[in-house]
């Protein structure tokens, strides 16, 4: 998908809701794992029936299925089939190897299935990165600033010229590619931060994960980091909008859990 | 595995030699692929078959078998099951994710299948990495300085005290686990680095790639960070060692290789 693509969606939907379709097993409602046989698939599919007017986007976390075995590889495939066409896919997978073996992971991301995106992390360098840059229109959304606890250890890591390490990923990886084929992903967990990689990268898409269960909100993301007529944000809810119920109508719930945040965006866009 | 069943395999085979599966179904032998169903399976049984009481470690690569779709998936089942279970067994998967994630990923490599270990990238954090030292005997393998060109770009920033990124990495790691649940991943390709990580952690094992290849040589590597008494490296050699021969008598060049591998290595031990 093109850049212009994804924001004319954005400003069709007034949305920039990224739903992550993290679908544990465990935590499915019951009546889908008695009736169907593949309940995964089904959970997606009634998720994706109930969102997709409201979402721009949806992040498979892979992890999830392969840790099913082979039948999560086949729900993974059925439920990137299944969504429309006109709607970001990102390949959650945080991959990075050495080249040859980088290669592999995209000819099975790109090729194989066909995500627009895959979520890379930037640890092993530019030649870790490169070999998912060469497919068109499909992008790199490169680990920067992440949500969780553990983003401390590391990513502040600050050299003598007051550069942490994150900022250093967000520099140098702007000559591997523009800011159509490459993003960010930038916790929301970090507020304070977004204004200053915004000013970092004033044209470059940034998935936002960390809203709703890892406690970031939306409007201090779009106050932040919005970038005027292109949006640039693309916000993710995983649990909070596919675990919003746990029973018969839990595709409704999560319909209602989307539509609040999709809400929240419009009136930015 | 226990780190004194590893150690004392070593020194019975006079090898710290791990031998990478990693292994493309576009370089494998035209017979197997004629002759048998599953000819990456059959690839690998040749290899082990002919490689197992020269080495002590079996190193997967998941993108290669990953890349192959649900096929690999039980391409890479089956060879595990098929490595003698007194022989060292790592996925090399490069994964890390926020903690729930992680703990997925953990499950797929150490529950469902039964590696011994599994290769980290450090970026997120110690969440990212501790579900993975929550199963008994098994071992995180973190990236620290990785054999690529890219290695230069992120793991050599340096902060004011002039600590490196790979160098904080080793040190912070070690208050997440003791040397007998962790490894570091640290590339043939710097040796004059050798030395010095292995001051900072005297008694961890270190898989080194980039033997063969990549450029590294075994005697280097044993001369700088050999450990008397307890050897402390697996040095792993992926092409060089299975893509040795590409007819009909593939494994029989392969054990040459490793047998050349392993006769540099029985020097030291």
């Amino acid at each position: 998908m093109t850049r212009q693509e994804l924001i004319n969606q954005i400003y069709r939907k007034k949305s920039c809701l990224s739903i992550g379709l993290d679908v544990d097993i465990n935590r499915i409602p019951s009546h889908l794992i008695e009736k169907y046989d593949d309940p995964v698939f089904e959970f997606n599919k009634q998720i994706i029936d109930h969102t997709m007017d409201l979402c721009v986007c949806y992040k498979l976390n892979i992890a999830f299925y392969e840790s099913i075995g082979v039948e999560g590889w086949s729900s993974l495939a059925k439920t990137l089939e299944y969504i429309p066409a006109d709607i970001f896919t990102i390949a959650d997978a945080k991959r990075g190897d050495i080249g040859n073996t980088s290669k592999m992971y995209a000819r099975t991301f790109f090729d194989h299935m066909d995500f627009d995106s895959i979520t890379v992390a930037p640890y092993m360098g530019v030649d870790s990165v490169a070999p998912f840059l060469e497919f068109k229109e499909k992008w790199v959304i490169l680990l920067a600033l992440t949500s969780n606890v553990g983003s401390r250890d590391f990513q502040h890591h600050t050299d003598r010229k007051g550069e942490a390490l994150y900022q250093k990923v967000i520099r140098e990886s702007q000559t591997w590619a523009e800011s159509d084929r490459m993003m960010y992903v930038v916790g929301a967990t970090h507020p304070e931060k977004l204004k200053e990689i915004r000013a970092l990268v004033p044209h470059h898409f940034l998935l936002i994960p960390g809203v709703g269960a890892q406690g970031g909100t939306v409007d201090e993301v779009m106050k932040n980091a919005h970038v005027p007529d292109a949006c640039g944000l693309l916000i993710n809810s995983s649990r909070g909008v596919i675990y919003a119920g746990d029973d018969e109508d839990f595709a409704k719930k999560s319909r209602a859990a989307a539509m609040e945040l999709q809400q929240e965006m419009a009136a930015y866009l």
